[in-house]
């Protein structure tokens, strides 16, 4: 990725802010509008923090109608909008721009209704993944999606980036977990999408909204699917001499049908830095490990891992350890799920999010560490191999303009790799604007034009995340 | 339902029908084009018999070049085009209209590619959904969806409709199960939609194709997950003294978070005419029955059998039943696959699709019997209850005009009251023209148009399958 260009801001709009704050105070109390400079600092970036544009203002709406006040007016006033939950997009997805508005969920963050008969919970949008299963948790029930960000993440952020997790191999991501919504258009307008039970007749919109980044609507509100814990969960650390082989042996346990609850991987460098972070006893030997979870009574744990050690053995692992306590079992997915973050401590790092095939993993592999080894740069590998879904973190030193640049084409040829072997460019993190100029590569224009006419439905101005998911040339003529 | 509107044919059109005819001639094969009036006759209705209308012409194209030049030039000429799989649809979404051409997909009809390491499948979209199964059956893996019609019913079909079946309760409907499609755009575009890796960036078009019911685009290739089959498989027939009870049980076993491969329920007099038909060894002497199918190892399934068998026992279970052998294995399924059939050989019946929250179950059983009773009717109830897909039929004579309306009168009711709970007016057999007009019960008239204006952003001129889905009246303005 060359250097992201952010459109100018239009300085009519910038003109007019007085006047556009003072609209927004009418609308919200003191306290959910945001206007001094020093308060509207956290939100002028995001996780991708290598780029920052502070907003004209921020709104924290209480209700789903203050929300719906406050899009009407922006419209009315052809100001932009950009929707936020958490601000933990990987992407930029919720990084604004000078002439935006930030409408954040984070103040609508209440359970609404829970009926475990019928396996449902209404929430508002902007309660953190986490307290959705925490909610129900001493009832023995969960919420499958589980994005490493999960203490922090709103189901808000989770249905614009249509989020995964390590646990997404079995029960799928948000859009598979999500039954309805509640959203607000730009022009105001509040619609239901989805409803309480399977399915719903006609055109799924709900479908459309899960993954759209911001760009048709705020969810306000949400029906998610609740699912019931297994008996038991059991994480068992694999060990293999080759990143390959490891690959090999994803490849052949799903070739084998055999869908675990979760089937992670870690190379040599990955592992390093999140044992030293989590002190989880990941084995330091190996070239590449895998951590294969699996779910059930005691008696199906072990039948399920018979039949993955069998296949890990054919393909040359050296070190097999199952965990034996629910300590070490936290150990291990905190050693994982901090893998982000603890490689924050050694390194700066671009995290990609490219998704291939299961049975193209090994070729991938290989490629990937030709791709970096030719750019002059490190790769630490840890992603959910079971989908497919991979999360090179490229290293590099930030303040070093051209290591940086080298890191950013090293990504961009990974991306461009996963698409040519019939992946894609995104898991789960989303497009936002870090891959918006990639999707040319991903999309024929005809393909492109069909999905813009689309969000032009929902956003005839184009107000909604703009400079976002779509390259800012050649941008459909009705935006 | 009142008796359904067909909008009048436009004479303009049917003036113009020899050069039409003509026109398609010069794009396809001879025996690719149909239009003698006896061999259009198999195409002017579909499994919901009690309307037909007799199209200008039938197309049967036998690539996806095809398909595209067919409707570039049906658009051109401003005519109207039912897209038709197997002609299964029980909502009459493939009833043709007398001024538009069918377009069926029955000849595209090969397997192209199967991989078993990334467990996919890419298949021609004519392709019946059991010879899917077939191609992979051998090896041990399996396509999830099985509609009952799954002998007859195509891939295409089952896009259109978001097909569920008896065991989608575990593996999900149709939409969880593609992975991409090929489809043709009524001016003659090919667009390609999702991709052979999971989910994809951008807006999820794939997931509003699925279950749009012929008014996007014509699929004509889809990439399919396939899945390993389980160990074994076991219907548990379960006898109840009530439905009430039966359907609490239901409710109870998915509070309790157990999700069983498939948990069918049959009320007595549909236990009597699949039992009839099938020589299943259903017991003729309760009021309703659960068929629950675990899957697994054995010991997998005796554990789960248990938990179920406790929670079916605190609910006045009067007889259990497990299959023994694959010999009653075949004979329990083909009772419930065969319901509908077997039902026509002993009244007319109008069945319905209706789909609530499970936690409603007991209730909404009564009130449904209540429904029929007051109409003077009685109704057979045999339903995926696991996942709350009602499909009550409602019997009544078809040569008696008063019993008819009453009826359509009944279902009417039923489904309002599926909206009423919680639910909605279909599950899997789509809105087609039999639920057009009670889309306003279920819809807000800003909820409509949002789907009326993404309509129309695929097909412009209203010329895919235009009868249906949407009701007649307060059609946006835009179309």
């Amino acid at each position: 990725m060359a250097e992201i260009a952010f459109p100018a801001p239009d300085p009519e709009i910038l003109a007019r802010r007085d006047a556009i704050v003072a609209g927004l105070a009418r609308l919200v109390a003191p306290e959910c509008l945001i206007t001094e400079a020093d308060g509207r600092r956290p939100f002028e970036t995001d996780a991708l923090t290598a780029y920052r544009r502070l907003p004209m203002a921020v709104v924290l709406p209480r209700t789903t109608e203050e929300v719906s006040a406050v899009l009407g007016f922006l419209n009315a006033e052809g100001v932009k909008v950009v929707a936020r939950g958490a601000g933990t997009s990987l992407a930029g997805g919720a990084i604004p721009q000078e002439d935006a508005v930030v409408v954040g969920v984070s103040k609508m963050n209440r359970i609404l209704d829970i009926d475990y008969a019928s396996r449902t919970m209404r929430v508002e949008a902007g309660i953190t993944n986490l307290a959705v299963t925490g909610a129900v948790a001493a009832d023995g029930f969960f919420y499958a999606p589980d994005p490493s960000s999960q203490l922090a993440c709103t189901i808000a952020g989770n249905i614009a980036m249509n989020s995964g997790g390590a646990h997404c191999l079995k029960y799928g991501v948000t859009t598979n977990n999500i039954l309805g919504v509640k959203m607000v258009l730009i022009d105001g307008t509040v619609v239901e999408l989805g409803g309480d039970a399977l399915d719903a007749p006609g055109l799924d919109l709900l479908g459309l909204v899960i993954g759209s980044e911001g760009q048709l609507g705020i969810v306000t509100e949400a029906t998610l699917r609740i699912l019931h814990a297994a008996e038991g969960a059991r994480p068992v650390l694999f060990g293999f001499p080759t990143s390959e082989a490891a690959g090999a042996a994803v490849a052949a346990i799903i070739g084998a049908g055999i869908i675990p609850v979760a089937m992670e991987f870690m190379d040599r460098p990955a592992i390093a830095i999140c044992e030293a972070y989590a002190k989880a006893g990941y084995p330091l030997d190996v070239e590449a490990m895998l951590i294969i979870e699996v779910e059930g009574s005691d008696a199906e744990m072990d039948a399920t891992l018979k039949r993955i050690i069998a296949i890990a053995q054919a393909h040359g692992v050296t070190t097999i350890r199952e965990s034996r306590s629910a300590m070490e079992t936290a150990a291990i997915w905190k050693g994982r799920k901090s893998a982000f973050g603890a490689t924050g401590r050694v390194a700066d790092y671009i995290c990609m999010d490219g998704t291939i095939p299961t049975g193209r993993l090994p070729e991938v592999l290989r490629a990937m560490e030709e791709i970096a080894t030719g750019y002059g740069l490190r790769v630490a590998n840890v992603f959910h191999a079971g989908d497919g879904n991979l999360h090179p973190l490229i290293l590099y030193n930030i303040n070093d303009p051209d290591e940086q640049a080298r890191a950013e084409a090293a990504g961009n040829d990974i991306l461009k790799l996963c698409v040519d072997v019939g992946g894609c460019l995104t898991g789960e993190h989303g497009v936002g604007i870090e891959k918006r100029e990639l999707m040319t590569h991903q999309f024929a224009p005809v393909d492109l034009e069909q999905q813009m006419r689309v969000r032009a439905v929902f956003d005839p101005a184009w107000l909604l995340n703009p400079a976002k998911v779509f390259p800012l040339e050649g941008r459909w003529q009705g935006r």
